[in-house]
């Protein structure tokens, strides 16, 4: 099929394949349905209100997001329910209310030490401000957050447990180490580890009037091979809206599942060096490489044809410079093939990165660029 | 000395220091003044008028793009002599051709292909519009551009030997593998391949009547290691504005030069794991790591005093997620040293794609944050 007005596109730019993107939207909310528990959208992978409505299958619903910049874009879009799923700290709360109280919303917060647990309750008893808050849990990834039966659980819980402005209403775990193994089993049991410190990990509260806690767990890889869900409140995830080619390399989507990809030219011809030059590089593409473990072809994205998105065998950008890449071609028809002047779509590595490049997506439906939608970036 | 309102930022965020700045900036129109050459300055790495104005020494003269976005974002604030750097092609010309006659300004554009040029020649016909065109000249580099001796340089040029719209003005290269060495002989002679090429592709121009032809070259390190340019009319270089680790790494400059830096807040503590976490990881700073070559233990970056941008001792980011930035730490006193809520700032492998991620710029003077430069991003 023959995209009709693809040219009209100025590159590099963002393509965003909306039916593809519908289908994996519906697949993860299918497979939360399935296992009886809420999706809450990771919405730092699109950053875009259209996105977000797709992946929540209605115009609002409670989503997560990784910066309180992308909290104000959503909180003023008529976003209420938001996660802000990286640690708070007290320089950070001033924002966070303002944009509770201008948008009447509620960013949930986390938190993973006594010390802001007090500087929050601090801040809410003097300015009288509603906060709600979850404790990080660390499930195996070893990035931020307690482990389920650290001692600092419990004081945490202390430290809310008689403020009435503050509540503590749970946990939140992110089990992202399950995006470094392509080994299924692997996955499996790191979902349940997942499932099962979360669950363990509230023993450790003092308050037990909590009768309905929030257990919020999620990474894309732990949700899709999860084998269930029991007691888990909802679930957090983001890639599988788009995929990209560290999901694909690790077998969790199907190169033909990923929904965005960049538009980019061919705009050289070193026959030298065997060298196809495009305009594409590394701020286009990011210089992301995370494919390449499980996908040593992948280089900075596999290069594709630019109607189908189908990639060109053994096409890949072996090289970026702030504004080149470059494919290393071994045959030289591909100079044939891929004329100066000429488009190609390139698959990225990881698709959180990639678009953190543009402003905006085409959207292509139906074999026609149909639309353009905004994103947010920055802080 | 301490800045004193350096807790009034939201991080993370650029800062960026005007008195290194302008001494870094200063440092390379000497150099260029002493080699009897014009500095068109490369503002890919700042993309901000404001800086822009400073690396000139004045509010308005020549610059180098990367983008088309960037070459109407100056031109919208009245610049009037842009080069375009990256080969162009047709799909393109139109857009330029707008910005050209909106802004009443020359965007020079470049080329390496005998299709391209009879493109211009083609669409300059037809639309009766004036174009100035270089052809780009790889010395050494092995990306874009023709070989000094490339018989495609006479054909280029025959195509606009006869044509009045559209002007060949001479040659432009970069010796951007000046980047991948940091032995100074070696650069020297980079250096010296670089000038002597330029001027030798020149001799394959058909069309004599050019009497004063345009010989462009530039890298930082090229320019700086120049031993002299005769014969060369001008000099784009752009990375000496902010410096960064990629070039400290390599002796070009001291770590002391380097003007851009990350601020961040530390957001948590994993003391199991020995990690400091950032609020600064792969968005922030990018995943460029090509400082490690030279200096491998640059990491994502080094770690620096808030206040003094010094880095502190054996500190650097180790690991990045979206956006978290993990500091592997060997003895726990760090932990003290940096409690949860401080600010450090980070001075990045490549400050071209880190700054990529920001809009603005916080000018650091004299001790305090003094103003808000913006920036242009995208395409």
């Amino acid at each position: 099929m023959k995209i009709n007005n693809l040219n009209e596109l100025n590159t590099p730019c963002l393509i965003l394949d909306k039916n593809l993107l519908q289908k994996n939207c519906n697949k993860a909310r299918k497979k939360c349905s399935e296992l009886n528990t809420i999706l809450r959208p990771h919405v730092k992978t699109p950053k875009s209100i259209e996105v977000a409505k797709i992946a929540l299958g209605k115009d609002i619903g409670p989503i997560t997001v990784s910066t309180l910049e992308e909290a104000e874009y959503f909180a003023s879009s008529g976003f209420k329910d938001i996660t802000y799923a990286v640690c708070i700290i007290p320089a950070k709360l001033k924002r966070l209310n303002y944009i509770q109280l201008k948008y009447d919303c509620v960013i949930r917060m986390v938190i993973d030490s006594v010390f802001v647990a007090k500087e929050i309750v601090n801040y809410s008893k003097l300015n009288s401000t509603k906060f709600e808050i979850l404790i990080e849990i660390d499930c195996g990834e070893g990035r931020s957050g307690l482990g389920y039966q650290d001692e600092k659980i419990r004081e945490i819980s202390k430290v809310f447990d008689t403020n009435h402005h503050s509540k503590l209403l749970g946990v939140l775990a992110h089990a992202g180490h399950s995006y470094s193994t392509k080994n299924k089993k692997e996955i499996i049991s790191i979902s349940n580890i997942e499932r099962e410190q979360a669950l363990a990990s509230l023993k450790n509260f003092v308050n037990s009037e909590n009768n309905s806690p929030i257990i919020s767990i999620g990474s894309t890889p732990t949700l899709f091979y999860a084998e269930h869900l029991k007691g888990i409140t909802e679930v957090r995830a983001g890639i599988y809206m788009f995929w990209d080619l560290a999901q694909a390399s690790r077998g969790i989507c199907e190169i033909g599942d990923i929904a965005l990809t960049v538009l980019a030219s061919v705009i050289g011809h070193n026959q030298q060096k065997g060298k196809i030059l495009l305009d594409a590089g590394a701020l286009a593409l990011s210089k992301d490489i995370s494919a390449n473990n499980f996908m040593p072809k992948a280089g900075y994205g596999l290069v594709c044809d630019p109607h189908t998105a189908i990639p060109f065998e053994e096409l890949s950008i072996s090289e970026v410079h702030q504004e080149h890449g470059s494919i290393k071609v071994d045959n030289i028809n591909w100079f044939d093939k891929l004329p100066i002047g000429s488009l190609v779509r390139i698959l990225p590595n990881h698709a959180c990165l990639t678009c953190a490049a543009y402003s905006n997506y085409n959207i292509l439906e139906n074999g026609s660029i149909v639309d353009n939608w905004s994103r947010t970036n920055g802080w």
